[in-house]
């Protein structure tokens, strides 16, 4: 990019900040002692307040305005708007309105946290409210608010461009498509017995095959570093660092594996973006593009009969209790559609039911029609309707998810929205590339390559669904994802 | 620490920047990929450049000699001028002539570096040439800068108060005393076979021996994050976060442990700081203090019988090779004296004649006799004649030590000085508690604790030399450490 010097000092400043922020951030996830958290989150809380007074302050503001309206339309006054954007969203908020719901949302997730522990709803309850509340207030304050639009705005935050009246036309084709569908299948009496894939392994012996599979994704070990923790999450610190981590359960061998392949993908993402994107708005993808590049290689690579197949030799060579499983029979297991009560344990199939049920409690929530006493109930409900399953505690249920407890409400949607994505992008890779011969030939470099040229070097320079279009010559369209769930679930389960 | 509000958000906002930086660079040398490295030192100086100019705001400074002027004699007066002092050292220094020499310091490492790996000191020698005029230059706009007392600076710098004149008188009782001891066991024929300590040993097994060495330690790992670096070290975050890097050598199973035991000193320290003192000039003690803080777990424990013996019950079970040899054969091989090139893995005994050799060299660098093309032959005639071998090598000679190429001259006495504090303390820690008891009970939180309360919660609100004084009653004297030296000596090496 070519900015002004002030401007390039400003994007350098906050870079800096933003490392700052990751590292510490990161440690606490993972190395950091845990008696030293609380000091660092008030050293972080410091920082903060820095950076904030870095990115808004007037004079700076002022600055970029006249930048704009002098330049010429290019990359450089496009990331200029997306940040006077992101600016007017922010900088009338009152110092210690904001400052309160920094504070309120700590406090709220602290919380969850003993509510999810305790198993009662109850506990968290009062916070949830308020949390609601702070949120509607924040968003009062952007100019782009009309006064009814509060969900609408906190979507668009996750996905830029996206609304209420999108996710609702996709969301529909779901419901319309998925909900029956999985009927049939129960209906088919067919069930796969995945018991083998429950079997225990040792973590020494998983992490031993992790390393094998990270071989074949080409991980690159001085670019990617690779941790575990409860929750498995990525963080991308430059073109040159990203952080994975994973989580190995004993009795669920796929679950460390499925979870790495799907982290990576939101690793080569920030890995592959444009350098010169490096500290602009550009840099950080959004929420459902993100999430597209993860479901891309976890569910598209990670789950397919390619895959296995070119790592078969590995997998019974380092563990030869699998030596009387066909990969047909394998990929069947990684494959098994069930449903069950928590999202992230859902299979591809089921998964944006449980996305749809927390988006039209969202919706009822910005609404102002939901009754916070009986919101386990309407969680329930909808699981019980939905899935044909229903929750028999707050654990479970309402309480499963951490995201609503900090008010990063909007941001569920983009998860079905990024699966979609992906599966279009993945349509049109098999029309540019033998994936299966690819796979085979341990290449996967190929494929990394391919969504560096299509789609990671755009970064958040392009939409997704702009990009998307680019890639596949055709307007996005979900059809393609209901499609290909249809189609594999179909042949999975021998339906006509 | 009872400070007004402009002072401690000054102190707070310098704290979270000394976050930042620590984080970052412990990350760059643990986990880090090392493709993200140039990017996190940009990053860096970025962040050094903000905290610069928070610390050095002359507005700040003068409110802060206003505050100073205000106030009562007291550890807050004290703190405000210790770091007035200090901020008069690098104020005047224009930024162009600080960066510089910044500049010149990463880049005379690299060469260094390099200059190691070629063992050819030709492509150091204008590096270091530089760095000593770079040095000389940043002193002479120090405010205490008299036009010929640029070492005696220096060696304060790394510890208050200390000069030459100080340091000669220490390290010529080194001199007289250590030497012909030395040549005393040379000449009784004497010798331990130590051959045992360098069998083999897989770094798993280290490991896990370490992990029981760190239990007997009571190394609380909510507390100190434990990991491997080429270079062993130690980095104190907060009063509730210490990081200790470690190395393994699978031939030589006792390195780890002592290197690990000697961090352990230092970050205990660091822990065991009063928490008020965080933050501010007391909080990190200087060079000398810290030494003898690990070099007193080194080995005034590490090497003692007392922890051996208490430990030999898990050695001999985790390493059955060890059971034919008894605890005193045992006391014996970690102790063993031998005058050897490289000054991190020499003896205790030899270990200050390493030290006095660096001492002599700086001292006659900074009072410009030395003849920078024949400094390596200066180098090797020390050694011949301080301890009787002669390196044949740059790397194992002038090369070895890093300190040289960035600049910190005058760190090296605090080594030996640090030694002589350890010793005396430890005099006194006999007198009070029974340590052989207290070891083979398995309760050294009884000698951490004896240093918590006697040395390490003053931090650097008063000087080692003051501690010493106040904890044995008697001014430090480094006769204690000679004698603990050749008594310790003359037993193992059975000399009348």
């Amino acid at each position: 990019m070519n900015f002004e010097l002030f401007y390039t000092d400003y994007l350098k400043k906050l870079q800096a900040y933003q490392l700052a922020f990751n590292t510490i951030s990161f440690e606490q996830y993972t190395i950091a002692p845990k008696d030293g958290i609380d000091y660092s989150n008030e050293m972080l809380a410091i920082l903060s307040k820095e950076a904030f007074q870095i990115e808004n302050n007037p004079d700076t503001i002022q600055k970029m305005k006249e930048y704009y309206n002098r330049l010429e339309d290019g990359l450089e006054k496009k990331e200029i708007q997306y940040r006077l954007e992101a600016i007017a969203d922010s900088q009338s908020i009152p110092s210690d309105v904001y400052g309160a719901s920094v504070k309120l949302a700590a406090d709220s997730m602290m919380k969850w946290h003993e509510a999810k522990e305790k198993d009662n709803y109850e506990i968290f309850k009062p916070y949830l409210k308020q949390v609601v509340e702070s949120q509607k207030q924040l968003i009062s304050y952007s100019p782009r608010f009309t006064g009814n639009n509060t969900y609408d705005l906190l979507l668009d935050k996750f996905e830029k461009g996206m609304n209420q009246e999108k996710y609702d036309a996709f969301f529909e084709k779901i419901k319309e498509n998925i909900i029956p569908f999985i009927q049939k299948i129960k209906e088919s009496g067919t069930s796969i017995d995945d018991s083998f894939m429950h079997k225990t392994f040792s973590i020494e012996r998983q992490e031993k095959f992790m390393d094998t599979i990270g071989e074949f994704l080409k991980i690159d070990k001085n670019k990617v570093y690779l941790s575990t923790t409860e929750h498995p999450f990525t963080s991308s610190f430059s073109h040159g660092d990203a952080r994975i981590t994973t989580h190995y359960y004993p009795d669920s061998f796929l679950s460390a594996i499925l979870s790495t392949v799907h982290e990576y993908g939101h690793a080569l993402y920030g890995l592959q973006v444009n350098p010169e994107f490096e500290g602009t708005m550009f840099y950080e993808p959004l929420c459902a593009a993100h999430e597209s590049q993860s479901r891309f290689l976890e569910n598209h690579i990670g789950r397919s009969k390619a895959f296995w197949q070119a790592n078969y030799k590995d997998l019974i060579e380092q563990f030869p209790e699998f030596k009387d499983v066909t990969v047909d029979a394998l990929v069947n297991m990684i494959n098994k559609t069930e449903c069950s009560l928590i999202r992230t344990e859902a299979d591809e199939l089921t998964y944006p039911l449980h996305v749809l049920i927390r988006y039209e409690i969202e919706k009822e929530i910005f609404a102002g029609n939901v009754d916070y006493d009986t919101l386990p109930t309407l969680w329930n409900d909808k699981y019980e309707q939905y899935l044909g399953i229903r929750p028999n505690s707050d654990a479970t249920g309402i309480l499963q998810d951490v995201h609503w407890s900090d008010g990063s409400f909007g941001y569920f949607p983009s998860y079905a929205l990024g699966s979609a994505y992906a599966a279009q992008l993945y349509r049109q890779l098999e029309k540019e590339v033998d994936v299966q011969q690819v796979l085979e030939n341990n290449q996967f470099e190929v494929i990394a390559n391919w969504l560096k040229e299509n789609v990671h070097m755009y970064g958040n320079s392009k939409s997704m669904e702009e990009i998307v279009e680019i890639v596949t010559k055709e307007p996005f369209n979900p059809d393609y994802y209901i499609q290909y769930l249809i189609d594999k679930y179909s042949k999975l389960y021998q339906l006509k």
